[in-house]
């Protein structure tokens, strides 16, 4: 097959690919990723670029409009190289790898030191129990660690084995308390020889867990600690933390894009990519393998220390995240009855899995409740601590799916309530990501009905993030914009000029195109507002439902927590004001950001908190709201802004 | 590099190799093995092949004489390949594949059926205790199991996880009181596949330990049973039993020589040849997993089986041969103070060894007890049942090395006394293995002064085995031919005929060139029977050591076991006379032959078997004899025939 050359424009970057190959394809080989929501079938629209020169073979137009196709923008997953072809790609269609630096802004992670988080107790008299204190009172003992030997050397009259030399004076210096110490074949093969180049000096890492230990590393003695990995794979974002297990420092903190997202944005496109082909699931465990481990090497480079002194790792995913992590096919998770593989997951070696730490250093992965409440879930919970208190905590993550927990010490619940990916960005005609450009807030000035807004990194807005959609939604509710059924008012004529009406759709202009990074005007269509307003319905739906089977009301609630990307940033009045939340007081609410790797984190220090993760995950009951007519009713009830039952937001006045 | 055809008769085998290849590795290509006891150091001579045609390179002679030189004989090992050449291959020199099919009598294994072991208890009032009745004390729960499940197939109402319901279906069915189940990367990544293909029918196969359970395999369901190997590695042969796991039965049985020992015939020559280049140790690992795989893929094709019915493999071997099977370098071994890497080894996986079996069925290798008693004591001592009876028990395993264990229910002590190869017909002239051709036992006529013979498969005689060996010192000692200690009695006039006098050696011709099928005289020399006095007293000394240690007389053992390549052959009588056995009545002698691989079907069978042979590891004390006068003062004494003190011998009347 004869190639052909693609030119990258603004990036001026050429490479040469076989002909017949998708321009989308074409740019993930010159190392750009973008946005390709639908994975690649020409549906989403959001892979848009511009031919400027050539003539590449177009196979579908997918919704361009005609005079965008006039502009020679295509759908760049169906476009097919054919010749030297130069193509320009607009700023919104791509995943903006330099920007993920900002990703500790929005993991609420910090580089370097602890992050806190804050967890205000009512029963318990406004205690604020940090991360360190749930650390200590489930007691630090990593997953794994690291201890220097100094061994006696044997003699004629003291010959035991090496290893039993070695396993003799782990036995007493860790206490194991009768608990088997084994060492895989990798490492038995140069125990002989490392011992003795140590001079019986030695430093070994080993991998610690309530069942036992394994020696996973021997090397001449020193004393660098030995690190961990908390790892958090979402559909969109991974976060990987470095930990130093001997003393639980979080050194460093990095984040990406999940390769992955350019089989699709949400899980279901990646199951139905995975399942199309016998290669696609490869490709896809690639993807985040590869996402993850680049990552890491990142990590090691910047930190100076090599893959070998990362010991462990904990993984938390959403289900179909770690089974596409691990190579299983997700497929049957889509199909009725909607059965994952396995909720909870063996430990296996980094090795077994690919992952880039020392090769024999275990991976644990969080369990699962079910199907659509994962392990990051879990992980959250733990980290929530309301598996541990009288009070009644409601803990929501809100990322695509809107995942919810209810419950206390005694019995704890769940539901995933599909939200879409709206509060992410996606299927919103100027969604983004929360990322610098993205419009976070609005105001709407009475006196001069001029609208202002805020900004991520204060530039010139391209589009708009979870938290300004929030946002949106309520001032322009608030100011008589929309009705309570997100229609357009068009006879409220004050805001008239920022109303465009087409015959196609009806749309408000939040910012004009000289005002925006660019040069069109960031509009919010009433497909848009309605595709909000489903998402906040289903999440309200799903919290309404979980009270309903417990028999309780909104009021029996003392704590709700808040994870998610767009988390920190979420204005809580706004989100009552369009129900997206319960209404109830502020102080209730607490913000934690990714919960997920915060959870991870605790378990890779306490071996306690990583037994409770493992209960935790038997013990949340998941309610499958697509069965029995509950949910339904509720979300119906749920499609007005902010409720059809106002009795249910009474701080909510119009 | 220019290759040359090297032709090998009588085979007429052609093999084109580079120039400067060895003989000795050209005829390994070539599929023939040489014997090669020095490990193609050119000292031991035993590689000699006569070359026909062609010039090869001749880099040393060793002892060759002036005489073999003119005839063209060279060794092989010292005579590189430069330019075609035809070598024959004199039939003393190869190591026969094709007689592999009688170790069946040299093991005492059968083809067929179940070996039975007579165990005698003298206190128990002579109970006939056969490995079935051992079996069923210890309970058989083999080490791995298969189960064949109809599942339920999940529903919306009842939708756990594949692997939940997997779990918790084999907790019900194996009563797994609380003990986890795991489950490997490889068959969890298609375990949804497979459940869904059987129709929820499915047949699984789990390894079975002390703390918990795998699964290993999951399949559509069917009937067919799991099997296990037992194997024994031992330093000359290998033998491999199929069992079926189901029934306990022994289904075949097969062994041939380790191809290790092209590297050298004991196993000291073979830990030199590991530490001399880094690649060496994986070429003898390589050696012997071929040796052992090979026999599988035949036991395999025998009985129609595929190697994933293969679920679990136990093995025994000496510490040197367990080393080397697992690529664990030796050489600390040797060298002060003689420490191995580890007597208790790790369960690994199939995968991790790169044995040919279910790759994630688990490999179990029997502990050790020091550097010179290894897992193929410890089985062979599991067997005698040793350990569980109050009556004193003196277990002796005469190979190359001769280990002995003495003790009871109380202790258990044990040592090993390097006997040297003799009994195995290694550094004896005419000595040879237990093999067709080999002379078993002589008879000398008094009247006529004849020699008769007994010969293995009823063929001309090529050479000594053990048991012959042993007989012939009796015979040559009962008619006057040697004295005491070993000297040929040249006044004896009687035998002139057969005594040739050289300037280099005395030597006693056994069989006549024209009786023979090497047309050579057969003889015994004067060094051939110093070098026996020297193994049978090293064996004698370390009984004796053993015994003075524990305070005890020889008296006070009840029973003696005799394990070992010729242990079914040797004929207590002669083994008396010279010295080599304790004194004791005939009765009091059992013989178990290779107590090795018939330990490992025991522990294979039952995990309370298993655990009992790493609780025996643990437990056998293990006396060094080099430490102390004690064993170099009863080896002098034991350098007679049968002894210095002959109040030890009553029985022996001259």
């Amino acid at each position: 097959m004869s190639q052909s050359n693609v030119k990258f424009l603004p990036d001026n970057l050429l490479v040469k690919v076989e002909n017949g190959t998708s321009l989308l394809d074409a740019a993930s080989q010159a190392g750009i990723t973008l946005v390709s929501s639908c994975g690649g079938k020409g549906s989403c629209g959001a892979c848009k670029v511009v031919v400027l020169a050539g003539h590449p073979r177009i196979m579908g137009r997918g919704s361009l409009t005609r005079e965008q196709i006039a502009q020679g923008i295509c759908l760049s997953c169906q476009t097919l190289v054919d010749g030297d072809v130069t193509v320009e790609i607009p700023p919104e269609s791509r995943l903006q790898e330099h920007q993920i630096l900002t990703l500790d802004s929005i993991t609420s992670t910090t580089n370097i030191g602890m992050p806190t988080l804050l967890l205000e107790g009512r029963e318990s008299g406004c205690i604020r129990e940090s991360e360190e204190d749930l650390l200590l009172r489930y007691g630090r003992q990593p997953l794994a660690t690291k201890v220097r030997l100094q061994m006696s050397e044997p003699s004629l009259t003291d010959n035991a084995a090496d290893w039993t030399r070695l396993q003799l004076l782990l036995k007493r210096v860790l206490r194991t308390e009768g608990k088997p110490i084994t060492i895989p074949l990798s490492v038995l093969q140069s125990l002989a020889e490392t011992l003795r180049q140590a001079a019986w000096d030695v430093s070994v890492s080993l991998t610690s867990l309530a069942n036992g230990y394994t020696v996973i590393r021997i090397e001449k003695g020193n004393d660098r600690p030995a690190y961990g990995l908390a790892i958090d794979i979402g559909t969109t974002t991974v976060v990987v933390l470095l930990i130093n297990l001997m003393t639980g420092e979080t050194v460093d903190s990095q984040g990406t894009y999940n390769q992955q997202a350019r089989y699709g944005d949400d899980v279901i496109a990646r199951i139905i990519y995975a399942g199309e082909a016998p290669e696609n699931l490869g490709e896809m465990r690639q993807a985040v393998m590869e996402t993850v481990n680049k990552l890491i090497s990142g990590i090691l480079t910047r930190n100076n220390i090599d893959s070998s002194d990362l010991a462990s790792a904990v993984v938390a995913g959403n289900t179909i995240m770690t089974q596409l992590f691990l190579g299983i096919n997700p497929r049957y998770i889509r199909l009725e009855p909607y059965i994952p593989t396995m909720n909870e997951v063996p430990s296996f070696t980094a090795r077994e899995i690919g992952l880039q730490i020392l090769p024999e250093g275990l991976v644990h992965i969080f369990p699962s409740v079910a199907s659509y409440v994962g392990g990051d879930i879990v992980s959250g919970t733990l980290i929530t601590d309301m598996a541990h208190r009288e009070e009644i905590t409601l803990f929501i993550d809100i990322g695509t799916n809107g995942e919810i927990v209810l419950g206390n010490k005694d019995w704890l619940v769940s539901c995933a309530s599909s939200a879409g990916p709206c509060f992410e960005g996606g299927g919103i005609t100027f969604g983004m990501r929360a990322m610098p450009g993205a419009i976070e807030r609005i105001n709407i000035d009475n006196s001069n009905l001029d609208i202002s807004f805020d900004v991520i990194g204060n530039v010139s807005p391209k589009g708009i993030c979870g938290s300004g959609l929030v946002d949106c939604l309520a001032k322009l509710r608030y100011n008589g914009i929309i009705d309570r059924a997100g229609n357009f008012q068009t006879d409220n004529l004050q805001f008239a000029k920022r109303l465009r009406l087409t015959e196609d759709e009806k749309s408000f202009i939040i910012a004009w195109a000289h005002q925006t990074g660019i040069k069109k005007d960031i509009v919010l269509t009433e497909n848009d507002i309605k595709n909000l307003i489903r998402a906040k319905g289903a999440i309200y739906a799903g919290i309404r439902s979980l009270l309903t089977m417990m028999g309780m009301g909104i009021d029996m609630i003392s704590r709700i927590i808040i994870a998610g990307g767009f988390g920190n940033y979420l204005n809580i009045g706004d989100s009552v004001q369009i129900g997206l939340l319960p209404d109830l007081p502020q102080e209730n609410y607490q913000f934690i950001g990714n919960s997920s790797v915060k959870g991870a984190r605790l378990a890779l220090l306490s071996q306690d908190a990583w037994q409770e993760a493992l209960q935790l995950g038997r013990k949340i009951t998941c309610i499958e709201l697509s069965v029995g007519p509950l949910f339904m009713d509720e979300f119906v009830s749920a499609l007005f802004l902010p409720h059809t039952d106002l009795s249910l937001f009474p701080s909510v006045t119009n």
